[in-house]
């Protein structure tokens, strides 16, 4: 016999069902909530609900937005000629926060997956297709990730997107900033060496 | 230029002020609620407000309930002649969880904490003593923090709670459960060693 109260067990478990909250932590934040100001409690209520009424995906680039197209895509001082493909929304907000990328943006809403099941036709490239020609894209940037299932999605855009004047370029792998050799994995070294630039 | 929309920012902020749950984590949770099922999201919300309206503290020992009395208060195959003093609701928690104990209890709301302001009137010790002579109790089990401010606490209900035929008992400190002693520092073994007991 547990002694909390149902309304408490209830929070805690839609509470543990969030990534990174374990069982304890659940608790440990329900138990807060239910002792924490009332008011507060309500505007974080309020805050879950209206962010995901209100957030939606860009038809054009697949970035989370409250407007249609985003802010991004709606940008006329953006680049439109480079475009920086993605796996998830998620990432433009990343790459956003670099400051350094003045293009525009298309997510592919995953990665090829054979053994989960998702071919090309689950992702959005025939879209990206679309707004090749019709944004006069000039160069794409593959910004997927460096896992087996980001390469094989790298080298099969790079090999379907092959049309006239187009450069189709990728995001470098190496050394991450601020680590040193000794925390780098094998693989991270080899491809650090690989891409390997002269010092100017 | 942060390309967040403004409903994930706020939901951010929000999640940001509960406990453990940095800048980072917040962002990360905001992320993942704006994309997942929307049933999910308002069975959040509710479970959220459901729990803060519904859950109080018990008028008389101070757990968090439901009704009124508490269940374990209003459990009459619990033993009234013993009552455990802790410091807050989520303590009663904890020592239900550990199963053993068949008496009631009492939270007094804090600990003494001349710093803070809380001396003895900010506590319920007043309820405490009414409960004392009202309920019959024979024997109040102390199971404070064992930090300086419990320390001191619990010193104090010792010595207040002086009457006739009232036994006053504080829970053992020493190693924890599991625990080698290479982590354990030397306050806990000095505690230990004192309260060792005679191997039966």
């Amino acid at each position: 016999m547990t002694s909390l109260p149902a309304p408490v067990s209830e929070l805690t478990a839609a509470l543990g069902r969030l990534p990174g909250i374990g069982p304890r932590s659940a608790e440990r934040l329900a138990l807060y909530l239910v002792q924490s100001e009332a008011g507060f409690v309500r505007q974080l209520a309020e805050a879950l609900v209206h962010a995901r009424e209100r957030v939606t995906n860009c038809e054009r680039c697949g970035a989370l937005t409250e407007s249609q197209p985003c802010p991004i895509c709606g940008d006329e001082r953006r680049d439109g000629t480079l475009l920086c493909v993605v796996e998830r929304p998620l990432d433009i907000v990343s790459l956003e926060k670099s400051g350094t990328y003045r293009g525009r943006y298309h997510s592919l809403g995953g990665k090829l997956s054979p053994l989960n099941g998702v071919g090309p036709d689950d992702l959005r490239i025939a879209e990206l297709e679309r707004r090749l020609t019709e944004e006069g894209v000039k160069e794409v940037i593959l910004a997927l990730g460096s896992d087996v299932e980001g390469d094989a999605t790298s080298h099969y855009l790079a090999k379907r997107l092959t049309s006239a004047g187009l450069r189709v370029s990728r995001i470098a792998q190496g050394l991450p900033a601020g680590s040193g050799l000794e925390f780098a994995d094998e693989v991270t070294l080899s491809r650090a060496l690989e891409g390997r630039r002269e010092f100017l």
